[in-house]
């Protein structure tokens, strides 16, 4: 069972046990664009103690740039180094990992922060924003030329979702099975403002679908996020802890990887899923309602 | 083991034992806009002797009336009546089972073929072809008024698809659990003349991954199709072959009715899915090439 924290000393045991502290981001430091109360004070504290303090998230529709801007809207400290997205994991991912020789291309289903991470790292790319394939037209494989030169295709959240880019994705993974098949992340819904939306997996089921094949998932929970993390910045898993709003993607992303975990009810998960009968199988190791609630740390000064 | 027929005398025990004749059209009567070899000659024979001939299509895309038109290009007998798609059963079922009120509406995930139906049958939608929905600007729920009266949502094969259509699905199916979640059709991919697309399951993935939940869906295999099929024709299922080139659509649509099956191989499945160590649980009765192989039965006039 989860320990709920209540007492001023629940939260110092915290400050004690864990020096690298892992958010995610929308549902915990803000809900759409309003920011939640006493986050801002909470991570400032938490840096004047010395933590390391990291920022990951599954949106892959910004490059870590463009999600730096936000932090600077919402008047949050963060560096460009501090943010993980799942379009900079990819990317990495893509040029480390898979190591696609460089003659090779990606077909995108995804946005323009995708593209500028692929960019960033490198990476050559078709499709994505292209007016080409951000059409309502019919798609017809007979007046189309596929790039022989396309070794991956990467899906993320795309709103311009189409049957083109639909058609073509599944087109190249269909033909060729050594071209890898990769999803930024697997969350069914995307939260904005004003309630949930089809996420960045619900964008690719119909290429699991058509093809009968899982893809290679990049985002939380898969360790492949961490091992990125990893890869830039070094820290003991049992002095980490992420702390999160999602059971399956954040709270799953942390045990996997051998962090502690801190759950709050500032965003997707209801307090009545943890407990009860019919409660999670995926246990935090904490609880508390708002990460603004660490603000009992902080002492007033004279 | 599913037999394999060769010789004159199988066709003319198939002759004799069966009364009512259903067909798949794609990859069956013609493939793309090509007809199969035999298929008319084949046809004319069974409705010279008596037999009732019935065509069973999940391509959603097309009303009934726009399928008669194929059948004429063609040259191949058809009459409306005896023609069942998935767009059609679909609208049947929302009708006569469904019973949804006539002050609901359904909102539509599909092409003309599918409003057609609808209209037909005096369902009122909203959706499918409709201009606002066929976009590619970004979809904010605090710019959209929800119907207070979608009873249903109905996604078919809609080479139109994109993020305001399955927001808007998902938002109606979401927000409401009466809201009825309909598909015409299961089939994961599309045969054209140049090759596979996504298909009708395909379009509808998003929806069930998002909701993380299960349609009702009507084309084959489910038995939806069959009610719809004998609510118009009165036939004996042990008098009544199935004729179709997809196991796990033809075949199983067959078998679950009670229905004999003959399997032919001049669309999706390859003889040898159906033979050695890894062939298909799903086994016709009957195999044979093509269609066209019954015109061993048509003697030539002297």
């Amino acid at each position: 069972m989860a320990a709920r924290l209540s007492l001023k000393q629940d939260y110092e045991r915290l400050l004690e046990d864990y020096d690298t502290w892992l958010f995610d981001c929308d549902g915990v430091l803000w809900q759409g664009s309003t920011l939640i109360d006493g986050v801002k004070e909470v991570l400032d504290f938490l840096r004047s103690k010395g933590k390391a303090v990291l920022f990951v998230t599954n949106n892959a529709t910004k490059s870590r740039k463009s999600y730096k801007t936000k932090f600077d809207d919402l008047g949050i400290k963060a560096d460009v180094d501090e943010v993980f997205g799942s379009a900079f994991a990819s990317a990495v991912y893509i040029s480390s990992v898979l190591k696609l020789p460089k003659d090779k291309k990606v077909y995108v289903i995804g946005m323009s922060g995708m593209e500028e991470e692929l960019r960033d790292e490198g990476i050559s790319f078709i499709g994505g924003t292209s007016p080409e394939d951000n059409t309502l037209e019919p798609f017809s494989l007979a007046n189309w030329t596929p790039d022989p030169n396309v070794g991956a295709v990467l899906c993320g959240l795309d709103t311009s979702i189409n049957y083109t880019k639909l058609s073509k994705a599944f087109a190249y993974l269909r033909r060729d099975p050594s071209v890898a098949f990769l999803v930024s992340n697997e969350d069914s819904t995307y939260p904005t403002a004003d309630g949930l939306l089809p996420g960045a997996g619900s964008v690719s089921a119909p290429l699991r679908y058509a093809l009968g094949k899982d893809p290679v998932a990049i985002g939380k929970p898969n360790s492949t996020m961490l091992t990125c993390i990893k890869a830039k910045h070094d820290f003991d898993p049992k002095r980490t802890i992420m702390v999160g709003d999602r059971l399956n993607t954040d709270i799953l992303f942390g045990q996997s990887g051998g962090l502690s975990t801190l759950l709050v009810f500032t965003g997707i998960t209801q307090e009545t899923e943890i407990t009860g009968p019919n409660a999670s199988p995926i246990v935090p190791t904490y609880v508390t309602s708002s990460l603004g609630d660490l603000r009992v740390l902080i002492t007033p000064q004279p």
